[in-house]
């Protein structure tokens, strides 16, 4: 029998940075954000290099606040959604600081978090910077129309983040936050093809997780303050709810979805929630780090979820397969 | 000081299995297939699907080889070239088996073999299965011209491979060869822009690795029977022998390269060699583990390498910086 979780000795978050851009700055989390910027392009001419850019300001607040060099560390590991994760690459040429880069779609902060958290828990690194992002309008030149086609969009589609999270793992006395357990998820395909209903393919992935967690843990969900998939937004999160229902999973009021606390539904134009790498990268990194270092929450789920497709898989009518990686964050 | 080299505990290879295209069969290391496949479309109608398909195949013949199930497994990671890394990530849709996507370029079997034996090292995993994959003709339809437009190639290009290497990681008492020692690469961009020349975009960052190796290591590259790199193919080969010379570090004529082992680059088509993941894949996997069970070599080091940019990057006139991870491999 195989274990499902991944318990982690001595795995403790140092420091995070997020930076975002205009729509977050708009969004309920504004506040928790290192710097918001209102400049789509970042300074730069391209939205490929806007979002390297992003990665780069949110890298360096994160060694600034933790008045670190890359030398004091021992490893970095992330990824994004451009293609061959050029927007993650590189921010860290002739950094001098060893890189795994990662694709697990919009599930990358938590796969980051969990390969940092097995390098920090075994020693084979001391500490490990994890980080993810997405840009909006890299992402839809790349997956969707150029942004000056003004497609209109299904109500079931998601506004892809502009943003970027980082997080130090390490270990000092001084460390609030642990990186506890974590359950790597498996792929899974429900047969969605709605390219515009990101939500729908994941949702089962992330069901999937949850449920093998608790299944090995001896905790309730009602041990946790919140529990948080990554980016299913608000059709992908009903029907996680209602998946969950059939097998009488109860989750007593803990769920929700980074992309639906990033944006205001309501009141932003952002259709079903915000998705992308960034999405659960920053809530993590800013919103969930924040309640756990102030005492508001002690206990947290996050359910990181990635729809594992590329533009040529869709046309050639494949369907969207999904995995959602888990990782579990405890205040000290 | 960080510690450069990851030294791993009771890691081992059960087993592995490669599978390769009609450019392969011609070449010198045709024997070391467990499967060649004659029709480029692997039965498919598009070359994704074909990619995929593959890799299915090669994770069947490891499986069976090894006389094992999915669920003999904890933990699966791979790669490959395609955007959003979809020819592994489509191969594993609801087999039951936890899957961490990587995106490492060419350098992707050495990334996974690290990530599998830091896992299996620390007992995070029993069994990992490693894989990565490229094939030429999506490779060429993504990052190149249509294979219809017959565009002519330069003499410091290299020629794809079409082929899946997965190596199985484990810890069996009839196990041959153990995954001992590795270094994680660090991004290094020397500058290069031309895209038919990632041999000389990768040198330097194989060559630091390399040396980060030796530096910290007790041992003299005499020691081993090979050290090769990824995919440098003949072009990026000579500039390293150069970079090593500059650098007064003697090899001892025990360095090659993949891309120049797996084809013959006399007779064959392929100008400066082989490259794409599934170069050091299919050595390594093939090749080197055949040899090292054979006891006609005893230590092994693979530099994998790999070129970090897609044609947004090269079009916007952005140089391609490389990362180079090394893994030490070892008869017992």
């Amino acid at each position: 029998m195989r274990n499902e979780i991944l318990h982690f000795n001595n795995v403790f978050i140092e420091n995070t940075s997020c930076v975002g851009g205009k729509k977050e700055s708009e969004g309920p989390l504004s506040a928790y954000f290192d710097m918001l910027e209102p400049d789509e392009y970042f300074g730069k001419d391209t939205w490929e290099k806007a979002e390297s850019e992003m990665n780069t300001r949110a890298v360096n607040f994160l060694l600034s606040k933790a008045k670190l060099d890359y030398s004091d560390i021992d490893l970095s590991c992330g990824g994004d959604l451009l293609n061959q994760c050029v927007a993650t690459s590189f921010v860290l040429k002739n950094c001098d600081l060893p890189y795994l880069g990662l694709y697990g779609a919009c599930s990358t902060m938590a796969e980051s978090l969990i390969i940092g958290a097995v390098f920090k828990s075994s020693n084979f690194a001391k500490r490990v910077l994890c980080f993810a992002s997405s840009h909006f309008c890299s992402a839809e030149k790349q997956y969707r129309f150029p942004l000056e086609y003004g497609g209109q969009r299904t109500p079931t589609s998601q506004s892809t983040v502009t943003g970027c999270g980082a997080i130090l793992l390490g270990d000092s006395e001084k460390c609030r936050v642990e990186v506890k357990e974590a359950v790597v998820g498996k792929i899974v395909d429900s047969g969605v093809t709605d390219v515009n209903n990101m939500g729908a393919a994941m949702a089962e992935a992330a069901v999937d997780t949850v449920i093998r967690y608790f299944g090995e843990s001896n905790l309730s969900p009602d041990a946790f303050d919140i529990i948080a998939t990554g980016d299913l937004g608000r059709e992908g999160y009903e029907l996680a709810c209602e998946l969950f229902k059939r097998k009488k999973f109860e989750l007593f009021g803990k769920y929700t979805d980074c992309g639906m606390l990033i944006y205001d539904l309501e009141k932003q134009d952002v259709h079903a929630g915000g998705s992308g790498c960034g999405c659960s990268a920053v809530v993590t990194a800013g919103y969930f780090y924040d309640k756990l270092i102030r005492g508001e929450a002690k206990e947290i789920l996050l359910i990181g979820t990635g729809a594992l497709l590329n533009p040529n898989t869709v046309f050639q009518k494949q369907s969207i397969p999904a995995v959602a990686h888990l990782v579990r964050l405890s205040a000290r």
